[in-house]
């Protein structure tokens, strides 16, 4: 599936970002806030924060700032997360029980409804969120039924592009991919593969210019 | 720690993109690849191929393409990951033993020399990769006499900025944070904040968008 080349990605992550401060501002009870105010709070220039928010169309006032609560509840919209998104979680080794349990996912409307594991040992066994772990022959069924529009793969390397295949093949409309690999993109099926190596790479590569600087 | 404002992190981090599947074509003897075929294998288009490798200086044969082996020897010194880096994990919870345990850290050169956890219970217990898990209160001398330059939390949320407090006092250049909070950037220390929720946003605007076209 392909995305809007419009509106870059980066832009889409930046503006998610933006949302954290907006909601620490609201529970503060504070009113208005600078794009000056809100880079410093995301670690961006303002500049950056007025391109990024002009895509969407006219917010704020010049001089002013932002209304925080318009603010937010413009992003919620812009990223369609005012409404809750039904996911699956396939692999429940360390990593898949650290994305069950993490704080934010539901706090952010993103709800895991079901839990699958290729580990037939595994299958039947209780999670802290109250879901059992089911069986991978029961994806084709389970996800239609249950509704599912995001599959979280949280599976060894080997198993991982089988177990997206199965998720495409079965209705699931986006996956994002927290195993080892980078699984392919799937015709009916967004595919976002999160790389712990490519944000070290990055510090990796800061450290070293720092160190000794390149000449270009 | 400031970032170098003239190279976008977004390049950094697809140029960090583009060695996964170099190393493919290096390892299947492949001699060439177009700037086409890279952006295919990357999901981006040629031009920001082109774009991202011209910020390091000329690369590629014009009509021919790059030398696999010479690009990717490049984009390893660009990323100073033609090294080793020393990491400490903080915080030896599922995501935390997840980290530990993924196969791609070490095999990109970053290796995990010290381990620690802020529970009593568990400091002294044996890890997988050999290493035993070490009480906070170690982190001033340990930093230093096994050099360790980045960090990386997996602790709970409550835990993490000091944390990462701790790790800047002590030394730390680099922090690679994986805990549910966002923590402060140091003085010191460049902090890289892992959130799946931002590839989860990015997935639902993607999704949004097509369910329910918005007019700009």
């Amino acid at each position: 599936m392909l995305r809007d080349p419009k509106i870059p990605d980066a832009t889409i992550e930046r503006i998610s970002l933006y949302s954290r401060p907006l909601e620490k501002l609201l529970s503060s009870e504070t009113l208005v806030v600078s794009s000056e105010k809100l880079a410093e709070l995301c670690k961006v220039n303002p500049a950056q924060v007025r391109k990024d928010l002009s895509y969407f169309g006219e917010f704020g006032v010049r001089g002013i700032g932002y209304g925080v609560r318009d603010l937010l509840t413009e992003i919620k919209k812009i990223l369609v997360s005012d409404r809750e998104w039904r996911m699956a979680i396939v692999g429940l080794g360390n990593m898949g029980m650290a994305l069950v349990q993490h704080e934010n996912f539901s706090k952010r409307g993103y709800r895991f409804v079901v839990a699958f594991d290729p580990d037939p040992g595994k299958v039947g066994a209780p999670l802290t969120n109250g879901l059992t772990i089911r069986a991978l022959k029961e994806i084709p069924s389970l996800i239609k039924e249950l509704e599912v529009e995001v599959g979280v793969i949280a599976t060894q390397a080997g198993q991982a592009q089988a177990v997206a295949d199965m998720l495409a093949a079965a209705g699931t409309k986006a996956i994002l991919n927290c195993s080892p690999i980078h699984i392919r993109q799937q015709e009916s099926c967004l595919v976002e593969n999160v790389d712990f190596t490519v944000n070290l790479d990055n510090l990796a590569y800061h450290l070293g210019k720092k160190d000794k600087p390149r000449v270009p």
